[in-house]
């Protein structure tokens, strides 16, 4: 029966869900997708994407941050932006280089000795296991000023920055090896290896592109630069590079765009450099065996030392059959190794054409010494056509290549910028299979996992460069466009537009979420940046200021609601330092720290330790605070440092008459603020023995909130300690005081205990009958809730145990509610009217409606106890 | 009988959403659903929020960004981020602090000659006439270094930073007062007015609060410091303030929340800060005229100057009755005046009840001269219960009040920051209407214009302040969470949690997006932070090097794809400046550049004229390249900037031997490349034939895209004429390299050009009846399309026309498409199998699929002009 009743639906609604709507939910989807303008379509988009309160994504997106110089994160399919890392910018929400600790990792990117406080950041990679990400470690380059960083995906934070000691630029980088041994970063714009100037016009015999090998330790996540070595290029402009994996394991793959050699030169009357590096139909593809490479570092003859790192000339890696150099598409831009390693599929920006090498025939050729010539540096060039698998004409400007699920069918997706396209098409039958528009320019593509061994479909994200028209106007710079592709049918299915509001992505790498395992707080007293105990760890109690001789040092700590110390009295010239740990250990407890005037900032998430350093230069008196809406109590969390100038003298000032309390005023006081905090208490007790009654203990989410509200309520007795200690001595403004922070903790207490205790009202409630459901949904729309709060007096009485109140209760409930006038005489209505000074007002509800209010007060008495 | 039908389904579905879905366009709804475990709701929440690609937004929304420092921009309802501006901390992607223009606006912020770096930005607001914002002008405080930021929301830039000079830190501001006279700036932590050092002991003595008063040029947009002013108050640690309208207008309000004047001492035993500061049951409201203020600083008997700025002592305003106090609960945080300015509404943190004052009952007591009091400085006191309209139990933690659309009846919204919850009340009658829980504790909420004289009601959002198990974890510091919610229903319905990636956000300004009308472009070298021509606009034509001793000035110019000059070189120690032009007119058509290691960067949008500078002490070969994608070859938008050692004799390296091509070679690579371009000329030709016919200039974004590909194909006559040149003179290397260079323009040209056809064709298409859009989504799903593009060749032939190609075409078409093997030796089938190589396969649809299908081709063939 119930199969008929479908089909005959089915039947009477056609196949259009606008028309369907017009009857379900009272129509209310239509009404929003008339309002709206939304299509049937849209609303399909709408549900892939959206992601309700707390929801949770599929895979998470590491996105170069571009020009911004940092690291975006985001979430995939709902598009929402989770974080951006300071890795090369300062970012002073994360205190990333206005804290002592941070500031060391940013300047190990100095260059020369020159601070680079921003960088462009292009090609993020998550270290793998057997070509499979590992969720363990993130590297990212910079291509203004050749830097690797390196991010530990436990915390989200920058660990380390590595200078290229020779090149001048980098592009073709970050790239993990299969086991992340190493990091490949491929310089761009050819330059002298050496820091001196070398003329233009020597450019084929002095400038000089390579790769360099930088060597990862995977255990603690830091690169090894004295184990690292550089491979000499002919100055082609290498472009990107990839990391052969299982058949290709060892070899690594590079691309080239001015294999001419142009030098450009506007100003002396030639073309410009971007028609020079054209001109020819193919540049190189750069083939080289790193293998092998790292075992020639261990013989002094195989390598140069410039600038510090080891440099394997040209020569040497040609004379072990380490390097070698295929024609391919002129002005390429991506080389992506398929999943097994043995498809190698190159894009030709200028050609309309994807060229798939395959390794077998490359490695044939290189076994069998075929080659088809030299290059005038002596690198063997092997033949094109030879190794080709085949080529598929795409559309107009191909760029990057990312596989799918089904990538052992040949599954491949390829960007086409002057297109502005996507297209699905196989890389092994060399068919073009789809294409889909996406608004405009694509640059890069993100496949989920798409280019590890082990891709998963899904979706495909075009990363475009234009947004023109996309998003509401912003001024003349735009954001940027991350459109969101569903890949799982078999048409590409355009989803979601998401807006980039900072930075230009160059590349986005994907991984899926059950991979990630970030911590939610540091071990207490942690240096976040190197992972030790921090030698400025402080507990409570440990709080002081150390002086020697120009040198402060401020041990404090920092717990909602107060910075300890309060007040820190320096001189004018000292050199001041605040080492600052954040007690808490409750998760999101944050709190943030700076002294006003004096340019510095920390993040202290719980259990960090994090330092300030500056020179007292200025007298005065200058705030500090919590920058991080901590608590209720937040904005109190204060203190001053008094900077003094040791020369001057200084006059008191007159003091001003105030009035002070009598003894018995305070008494009155002290009576009160302690009558007060016995009955927060008893709130509070009442919390505390619902929470065990209904074991709490039970669900994670909710336990994590009531320690956290035990360990505030558990600082309460030292505090009533002092309050008698200061009673004793007479001193009953001081006990008033303590009292107050006896108060404060009280309200801490409350803020997480009500949480908790709301939380677990939704997890040990009964299981709604669906008309009390209904009913719950009639009292809230219908009216009711407006005077009406379960479990609390409002505007009008707590309607708990109502059926309970009244004889024939049901009948009796119901009826008011139809015709609440007939009752206004009734003794029972007339005192509440009396007391609220308002009269139940006729809602017009349905007879159903009224039917499945009393079924939702019903479950309301089932579940009195949890209001 | 379509009511019966209606009815029908109705009765068949029930009310629920979910079970019309499984019939409805194919049930996908429904699996969506059920694989993403989204509810009836969460759909019609999707529908809500969901924006389509290429949608707009109703309103936007500029945030602070917290301690980041910037300011971030959003749309309402979709949620998605568009920009985040930089305002108080560098920000590299768009050159501020980076490029000399910005850094000039970023150092007026320096306090005491130290430069800062970052800020704490917290309060927003939009310039107003007559209370209502015009949408010319935002301004931002800094609470961290005092400062207030002006951005121009024509270009979205910052354009003025003022330092506050006797202030320490600051929270109340930024205000606008109701024409935009003044900006109203509150201090927050009490603190000396001079920059001397003074003892906490004499806190109540020495140290001070205020406002301050900048005058502000709403022609101009900017702030005339020297017409400002200060109002010295209590050091009571003033808060949040608001700025009377209507029928207050001329006065302002400022909270409070230390009127004990407690300054804590943990360090000497004392209760922190935060128990102290929070002892009284009421703080005080500060009531001050500042019309009469204003006029007060024309006599120089009324003020003292202080570190430059007028101050006006308590005394002065207390004797001139512009300055009062009202009692209110302790520890509030907002301070609301509703929109005719007759009510404020004041919530007391740390109670339970708004407090809604009135104020024609205040203006009467002042009138009255009716005081309760005077505080230790002399300040008259107004009776808190003669002033109140009356107060509302709201529940714990009540923060800050926003406006509703029906706020004459009394409509208003609050932030309960212990219950975590948003309270919808009548301020008028004093009753609670609704509530809703949020996750987790909400700070400010914003409503839509909810502060000015005009609120649009529609939404609320809740600026929440945890969000612990929101959003997937990203380490130990989290996003914040803003979550939207719908309040144009009776009931306030909770649509969206937005993750916010960078900076804790304090407070969030809406303004209809009907107001705000930015431009895409500047007029030709514009310095946008000064709004006039720069001295450094460079057009085409005018690139130069000037040196003038030590200081080498290059006029460059940036176009797609070159920067002119390419090459600079220059004496090691020289004082470089960079003047940099964008010369583009299309909207987008952003160029960034970089000289790398010398840690500079400029972002040059159309028609932007923006500088770097550096000392060139670094020798070395440095390349310079546009960061940001701006075409197909922006790779290859790059220079060399050498930097020699004048007192270092160079040698010559040894000339590579290169082959160089023979005469004839030469030839037949300038013929060929000319063949090419003559072939690209026509496909040109013919796309720009195509928009001529279909009337491209009727449509603005086409037409905008017609013009930028025009401006690109005129570029061409210039380097034909160089390659004519290069001819005659017998320099064939020379003239092809002009030759690829026309082809780079023809490249671009056809870039835009292809997308302004795209475009167009969409325009002008006629309208496909419901078969045919079925047709063309069974050809796109059913795998057609595979192998077939419209309008091209692809793996199959191309089937425009197909119905012409047949005897009895339709029902050839419907035969082949049902059963293909059957005519697999038709010879015309036969012809296209070796052809293409490929056979037709089964792909199994149904009669009413082919039906459409050659509704589809009936479509395309009347549109076959446009494929």
């Amino acid at each position: 029966m119930a199969t008929n009743i479908s089909r005959l639906t089915s039947l009477l609604l056609g196949t259009s869900l606008a028309a369907t709507m017009a009857s379900a939910n009272g129509g209310e989807l239509e009404k929003v997708m008339k309002a709206r303008g939304l299509t049937e379509n849209d609303v399909i988009h709408a549900a892939k994407t959206y992601t309700p309160s707390g929801g949770r994504d599929e895979f998470m997106i590491f996105s170069s941050g571009g020009q911004s110089g940092q690291i975006m994160v985001y979430g995939v399919p709902s598009m929402k932006i989770l974080k951006y890392i300071g890795v090369f910018t300062p970012e002073p929400w994360q205190g990333y280089g206005y804290d002592e600790e941070s500031k060391k990792v940013l300047r190990e990117g100095n260059i020369r000795g020159r601070e680079i406080n921003w960088g462009d950041t292009h090609h993020p990679a998550i270290s793998e296991t057997n070509g499979v990400y590992d969720g363990k470690w993130l590297a990212i380059n910079d291509k203004a000023n050749p830097r690797i960083a390196i991010l530990d995906l436990n915390d989200f934070e920058t660990k380390q920055i590595v200078v290229n000691p020779v090149f001048k630029s980098d592009h073709g980088g970050a790239f993990f090896t299969p086991n992340s041994e190493y990091i490949l970063e491929a310089s761009q714009y050819a330059a002298p290896f050496d820091n001196n100037y070398h003329p233009i016009e020597e450019y084929k015999e002095t400038y000089r592109g390579g790769i360099t090998f930088w060597k990862f330790n995977d255990k603690i996540g830091r690169i090894n630069q004295k184990k690292s070595f550089v491979l000499e290029l002919p100055p082609y402009m290498q472009d990107l590079s990839d990391a052969g994996k299982g058949a290709s394991n060892g070899w690594g793959f590079t691309n080239s765009f001015n294999s001419e050699m142009y030098t450009g030169g506007i100003e002396v009357g030639m073309p410009p450099f971007e028609a020079g590096c054209s001109r020819n139909d193919t540049d190189f593809l750069h083939v080289y065996n790193w293998k092998k490479l790292a075992t020639l570092t261990k013989n002094k003859k195989n390598y140069k030392v410039i600038n510090g790192i080891k440099v394997i000339p040209m020569s040497v890696a040609v004379a072990n059959n380490a390097l070698f150099l295929i024609p391919e598409p002129k002005s390429p831009h991506g080389v992506d190794v398929s999943p097994d390693g043995e498809y190698i599929v190159v894009c030709g920006k200028l050609d309309t054409h994807a060229s798939v090498y395959k390794w077998s025939k490359i490695q044939k050729l290189i076994k069998d010494h075929k080659y088809a010539g030299k290059d005038p540096y002596g690198i063997p060039i092997l033949s094109m056509k030879d190794s080709l698998h085949g080529q598929v004409e795409l559309g107009l400007g191909p760029l990057h290549n990312q596989y799918g699920k089904h990538w052992k069918d040949g599954e491949i997706y390829t960007s086409l910028y002057v297109d502005s396209q996507i297209v699905k098409w196989d890389y092994k039958h060399l068919k073009v299979l789809d294409k889909v528009n996406v608004h405009y320019n694509v640059g890069h593509l993100c496949g989920m996992e798409g280019k590890s061994a082990d891709p998963q479909g899904k979706y495909i994200i075009s990363l475009n460069k234009l947004a023109i028209d996309r998003f509401d106007p912003v001024g003349p710079l735009h954001p940027q466009n991350h459109q969101l592709i569903d890949i799982s049918g078999k048409k590409m299915d355009l989803l979601y537009d998401m807006a980039i509001p900072l930075g230009e992505p160059h590349q986005a790498v994907a991984i899926r979420m059950s991979k990630l395992h970030p911590e939610v707080r540091y071990k207490m007293g942690t240096n976040s940046r190197t992972g030790k105990i921090s030698k400025g760890k402080t507990l409570a109690g440990q709080e002081r200021v150390v002086r020697k001789g120009h040198n402060v040092t401020v041990y404090a700590t920092l717990v909602r609601s107060h910075i300890n110390p309060e007040r820190v009295t320096v001189n004018k010239g000292d050199i001041v330092t605040f080492y600052l740990t954040n007690l808490e250990r409750a998760e999101d407890e944050t709190h943030g720290f700076t002294v006003d005037n004096y340019d510095v900032h920390a993040s202290l998430e719980p259990g960090k330790t994090a330092s300030v350093k500056f020179k007292a230069d200025l007298e005065g008196v200058f705030p500090y605070y919590c920058t991080e809406f901590c608590s209720a109590l937040h904005l109190e969390m204060m203190g001053y440092l008094m900077v003094k100038d040791p020369n001057k003298k200084y006059v008191s000032a007159q003091k001003l008459k105030m009035k002070t309390m009598s003894k018995a005023e305070l008494k009155a006081e002290y009576d009160k603020t302690v009558a007060v905090n016995t009955a927060t208490d008893a709130v509070i007790q009442s919390v505390v023995k619902f929470l065990k009654a209904n074991h709490y203990e039970k669900y994670p989410t909710v336990k994590a909130l009531v320690v956290d509200a035990l360990d505030q309520y558990g600082k309460i007795p030292a505090q009533k300690k002092l309050s008698d200690k200061a009673v004793k001595a007479g001193d009953l403004e001081k006990a008033v005081l303590f009292e107050n922070m006896i108060w404060q903790y009280m309200v801490k207490t409350a803020d997480v205990g009500i949480r908790a205790k709301n939380l677990l009202v939704k997890k040990v409630a009964t299981k709604q009958s669906a008309a009390a459901a209904a009913g719950e949904r009639a009292f809230g729309e219908g009216g009711c809730g407006g005077c009406h709060v379960i479990g609390k007096v409002s505007s009008g009485p707590d309607l708990t145990g109502v059926l309970q109140r009244h004889e024939n209760a049901e009948k009796w409930v119901r009826n008011f509610i139809l015709n609440p006038k007939s009752k206004y005489h009734d003794p029972y209505v007339e005192g509440m009217i009396n007391y609220f000074n308002l009269r139940m007002p006729n809602q017009h509800m349905t007879k159903e409606e009224v039917n499945n209010i009393v079924e939702y007060f019903k479950w309301v008495d089932e579940n009195a106890n949890l209001f």
